[in-house]
Protein backbone atom coordinates (compact mmCIF):
# COMPACT_ATOMS: atom_id res chain seq x y z
CA UNK A 1 0.00 0.00 0.00
CA UNK A 2 1.44 3.52 -1.07
CA UNK A 3 0.36 6.52 0.67
CA UNK A 4 0.50 8.39 -2.70
CA UNK A 5 -2.74 7.10 -4.36
CA UNK A 6 -3.15 10.21 -6.25
CA UNK A 7 -6.12 11.00 -7.86
CA UNK A 8 -9.04 7.76 -8.34
CA UNK A 9 -9.85 8.87 -11.69
CA UNK A 10 -13.35 8.76 -13.39
CA UNK A 11 -15.96 7.65 -11.87
CA UNK A 12 -17.29 3.87 -13.24
CA UNK A 13 -20.79 5.53 -14.00
CA UNK A 14 -19.33 8.98 -15.43
CA UNK A 15 -18.18 8.51 -19.10
CA UNK A 16 -21.08 10.16 -20.16
CA UNK A 17 -20.38 13.17 -18.41
CA UNK A 18 -18.54 15.32 -20.99
CA UNK A 19 -20.14 18.34 -22.01
CA UNK A 20 -22.46 17.37 -25.08
CA UNK A 21 -25.37 19.72 -25.87
CA UNK A 22 -25.82 22.78 -28.20
CA UNK A 23 -28.42 25.67 -25.67
CA UNK A 24 -32.00 24.54 -25.19
CA UNK A 25 -32.75 26.95 -27.32
CA UNK A 26 -30.81 25.89 -30.57
CA UNK A 27 -32.74 22.59 -31.41
CA UNK A 28 -34.23 20.33 -29.54
CA UNK A 29 -32.41 17.31 -27.85
CA UNK A 30 -31.79 14.01 -29.48
CA UNK A 31 -33.35 11.26 -26.98
CA UNK A 32 -29.42 10.12 -26.48
CA UNK A 33 -28.57 13.54 -25.34
CA UNK A 34 -31.39 13.73 -23.39
CA UNK A 35 -30.59 11.32 -21.27
CA UNK A 36 -27.30 11.71 -21.15
CA UNK A 37 -27.64 15.25 -19.77
CA UNK A 38 -31.12 14.71 -17.72
CA UNK A 39 -28.75 12.23 -15.03
CA UNK A 40 -26.77 15.68 -14.33
CA UNK A 41 -29.72 18.08 -13.69
CA UNK A 42 -31.27 15.19 -11.63
CA UNK A 43 -28.14 14.87 -9.76
CA UNK A 44 -28.93 18.71 -8.68
CA UNK A 45 -32.12 17.50 -8.46
CA UNK A 46 -32.31 16.89 -4.25
CA UNK A 47 -32.23 19.83 -2.16
CA UNK A 48 -29.64 17.76 0.08
CA UNK A 49 -27.21 17.21 -3.06
CA UNK A 50 -27.66 20.39 -4.24
CA UNK A 51 -26.82 22.21 -0.76
CA UNK A 52 -23.78 19.97 -0.38
CA UNK A 53 -22.45 20.81 -4.07
CA UNK A 54 -23.05 24.75 -3.31
CA UNK A 55 -21.02 23.52 -0.32
CA UNK A 56 -18.29 22.18 -1.96
CA UNK A 57 -18.41 25.02 -4.87
CA UNK A 58 -17.67 27.45 -2.49
CA UNK A 59 -15.31 26.24 -0.18
CA UNK A 60 -11.77 27.63 0.63
CA UNK A 61 -9.50 26.49 -2.27
CA UNK A 62 -12.93 25.10 -4.31
CA UNK A 63 -12.77 21.77 -2.69
CA UNK A 64 -13.89 19.67 0.35
CA UNK A 65 -13.93 16.49 1.99
CA UNK A 66 -17.10 15.11 4.54
CA UNK A 67 -14.86 16.18 7.25
CA UNK A 68 -15.27 19.86 6.02
CA UNK A 69 -19.14 19.30 6.48
CA UNK A 70 -20.79 19.68 9.77
CA UNK A 71 -24.26 21.13 9.38
CA UNK A 72 -26.36 19.92 6.46
CA UNK A 73 -28.75 18.23 9.11
CA UNK A 74 -27.96 14.71 7.63
CA UNK A 75 -25.36 11.89 8.84
CA UNK A 76 -21.89 11.78 7.95
CA UNK A 77 -22.47 8.19 5.84
CA UNK A 78 -25.43 10.27 4.12
CA UNK A 79 -23.26 13.26 2.92
CA UNK A 80 -20.89 10.77 1.33
CA UNK A 81 -23.57 9.02 -0.35
CA UNK A 82 -24.86 12.54 -2.23
CA UNK A 83 -21.18 13.29 -3.09
CA UNK A 84 -20.27 9.61 -4.71
CA UNK A 85 -23.91 10.26 -6.51
CA UNK A 86 -22.73 13.71 -7.50
CA UNK A 87 -18.95 12.31 -8.58
CA UNK A 88 -20.94 9.09 -10.67
CA UNK A 89 -23.24 12.27 -12.47
CA UNK A 90 -19.89 13.71 -13.55
CA UNK A 91 -20.25 16.86 -11.39
CA UNK A 92 -17.77 16.43 -8.74
CA UNK A 93 -14.29 15.22 -9.25
CA UNK A 94 -12.59 13.40 -6.14
CA UNK A 95 -8.89 12.85 -4.90
CA UNK A 96 -8.24 10.93 -2.01
CA UNK A 97 -5.19 12.16 0.38
CA UNK A 98 -4.43 10.04 3.10
CA UNK A 99 -7.75 9.60 4.85
CA UNK A 100 -10.58 11.76 3.19
CA UNK A 101 -11.44 12.03 -0.44
CA UNK A 102 -11.58 15.66 -1.10
CA UNK A 103 -13.77 16.58 -3.79
CA UNK A 104 -14.26 19.83 -6.28
CA UNK A 105 -16.48 20.45 -8.70
CA UNK A 106 -16.07 19.47 -12.90
CA UNK A 107 -15.92 23.09 -14.24
CA UNK A 108 -16.24 21.68 -17.92
CA UNK A 109 -18.99 19.88 -16.94
CA UNK A 110 -21.34 23.00 -15.00
CA UNK A 111 -19.84 25.30 -17.31
CA UNK A 112 -21.98 23.09 -20.22
CA UNK A 113 -24.98 22.79 -18.64
CA UNK A 114 -24.67 26.39 -17.28
CA UNK A 115 -24.41 27.22 -21.18
CA UNK A 116 -27.43 24.88 -22.25
CA UNK A 117 -29.71 26.79 -20.28
CA UNK A 118 -28.16 30.32 -21.38
CA UNK A 119 -30.76 32.71 -22.90
CA UNK A 120 -30.72 32.62 -26.51
CA UNK A 121 -28.59 35.40 -27.70
CA UNK B 1 -67.82 32.14 -21.03
CA UNK B 2 -65.50 34.34 -23.18
CA UNK B 3 -63.05 33.39 -25.39
CA UNK B 4 -60.56 35.67 -24.47
CA UNK B 5 -59.10 33.94 -21.60
CA UNK B 6 -55.44 35.45 -22.09
CA UNK B 7 -52.87 34.01 -20.30
CA UNK B 8 -53.12 31.10 -17.08
CA UNK B 9 -50.71 32.90 -15.35
CA UNK B 10 -48.38 31.11 -13.00
CA UNK B 11 -49.24 27.56 -11.91
CA UNK B 12 -50.98 27.26 -8.23
CA UNK B 13 -47.46 25.31 -7.42
CA UNK B 14 -44.89 27.65 -8.87
CA UNK B 15 -44.89 30.19 -5.93
CA UNK B 16 -41.60 29.49 -4.94
CA UNK B 17 -39.95 29.60 -9.02
CA UNK B 18 -38.65 33.08 -9.11
CA UNK B 19 -34.95 33.25 -9.51
CA UNK B 20 -33.74 33.35 -5.57
CA UNK B 21 -29.54 32.71 -5.61
CA UNK B 22 -26.20 33.77 -6.19
CA UNK B 23 -23.79 31.44 -8.49
CA UNK B 24 -23.23 28.57 -6.17
CA UNK B 25 -19.65 29.19 -6.31
CA UNK B 26 -20.40 32.01 -4.13
CA UNK B 27 -21.48 30.71 -0.76
CA UNK B 28 -23.47 27.71 0.37
CA UNK B 29 -27.42 27.58 -0.31
CA UNK B 30 -29.50 27.83 2.79
CA UNK B 31 -31.94 24.42 3.57
CA UNK B 32 -34.71 26.62 1.85
CA UNK B 33 -32.99 28.05 -0.94
CA UNK B 34 -31.86 24.43 -2.03
CA UNK B 35 -35.45 23.35 -1.28
CA UNK B 36 -37.12 25.39 -4.19
CA UNK B 37 -34.56 25.79 -6.58
CA UNK B 38 -33.75 21.91 -6.34
CA UNK B 39 -37.47 21.28 -7.33
CA UNK B 40 -36.36 23.39 -10.45
CA UNK B 41 -33.04 20.91 -11.81
CA UNK B 42 -35.32 17.87 -11.29
CA UNK B 43 -37.81 19.09 -13.39
CA UNK B 44 -35.07 18.89 -15.91
CA UNK B 45 -33.67 15.35 -14.37
CA UNK B 46 -35.88 13.66 -16.70
CA UNK B 47 -34.75 12.53 -20.44
CA UNK B 48 -38.42 13.01 -22.22
CA UNK B 49 -39.02 15.84 -19.88
CA UNK B 50 -35.60 17.71 -20.46
CA UNK B 51 -36.38 16.99 -24.67
CA UNK B 52 -39.57 18.47 -24.40
CA UNK B 53 -37.93 21.58 -22.70
CA UNK B 54 -35.85 21.74 -25.68
CA UNK B 55 -38.96 21.01 -28.32
CA UNK B 56 -39.99 24.46 -26.67
CA UNK B 57 -37.32 26.40 -26.16
CA UNK B 58 -36.22 25.91 -29.96
CA UNK B 59 -39.31 26.01 -31.42
CA UNK B 60 -40.27 28.62 -33.71
CA UNK B 61 -41.55 31.87 -32.36
CA UNK B 62 -40.23 30.29 -29.02
CA UNK B 63 -43.78 28.35 -28.16
CA UNK B 64 -45.13 25.37 -28.72
CA UNK B 65 -48.32 23.64 -27.78
CA UNK B 66 -48.62 19.77 -27.54
CA UNK B 67 -50.04 19.91 -31.37
CA UNK B 68 -46.72 20.94 -32.02
CA UNK B 69 -45.11 17.61 -30.85
CA UNK B 70 -44.80 14.34 -32.24
CA UNK B 71 -41.87 12.27 -32.21
CA UNK B 72 -40.65 11.82 -28.45
CA UNK B 73 -42.23 8.33 -28.12
CA UNK B 74 -44.95 8.84 -25.25
CA UNK B 75 -48.65 9.84 -25.77
CA UNK B 76 -49.61 13.15 -26.44
CA UNK B 77 -51.42 12.73 -22.22
CA UNK B 78 -47.86 12.00 -21.38
CA UNK B 79 -46.30 14.92 -23.21
CA UNK B 80 -48.83 16.59 -21.71
CA UNK B 81 -48.35 15.57 -18.46
CA UNK B 82 -44.80 16.38 -18.96
CA UNK B 83 -45.10 20.05 -19.80
CA UNK B 84 -47.79 20.80 -16.90
CA UNK B 85 -44.59 19.22 -14.70
CA UNK B 86 -42.81 21.69 -16.12
CA UNK B 87 -44.90 24.56 -15.98
CA UNK B 88 -45.45 23.92 -12.24
CA UNK B 89 -41.30 24.02 -11.51
CA UNK B 90 -41.63 27.66 -13.16
CA UNK B 91 -39.69 26.81 -16.12
CA UNK B 92 -42.27 27.52 -19.02
CA UNK B 93 -44.96 29.54 -19.05
CA UNK B 94 -48.11 28.52 -20.70
CA UNK B 95 -51.34 30.41 -22.28
CA UNK B 96 -54.61 28.71 -23.72
CA UNK B 97 -55.73 29.78 -26.80
CA UNK B 98 -58.18 28.15 -28.71
CA UNK B 99 -58.34 24.49 -28.02
CA UNK B 100 -54.61 24.30 -27.42
CA UNK B 101 -52.60 25.68 -24.68
CA UNK B 102 -49.01 27.07 -25.53
CA UNK B 103 -46.03 26.75 -23.95
CA UNK B 104 -42.89 28.93 -23.44
CA UNK B 105 -39.54 29.13 -21.54
CA UNK B 106 -40.03 31.25 -18.51
CA UNK B 107 -36.57 33.11 -19.44
CA UNK B 108 -35.47 34.93 -16.22
CA UNK B 109 -36.25 31.40 -14.63
CA UNK B 110 -33.99 29.43 -17.01
CA UNK B 111 -31.04 32.54 -16.82
CA UNK B 112 -30.84 32.30 -13.32
CA UNK B 113 -30.33 28.66 -13.23
CA UNK B 114 -27.58 29.42 -15.80
CA UNK B 115 -26.41 31.68 -13.23
CA UNK B 116 -26.06 29.63 -10.39
CA UNK B 117 -24.11 27.23 -12.42
CA UNK B 118 -22.02 29.56 -13.94
CA UNK B 119 -17.88 29.26 -13.37
CA UNK B 120 -16.64 31.41 -10.96
CA UNK B 121 -15.72 35.18 -12.64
Amino acid sequence: MSNSEGAEGPAPGNRGAAPCCPPLTERPLTAEEAERTAAMFKALGDPVRLRLFSLVASHEGGEACVCDISDVGVSQPTVSHHLKKLREAGLLTSERRGTWVYYRVAPSVVAAMSAMLAPRS
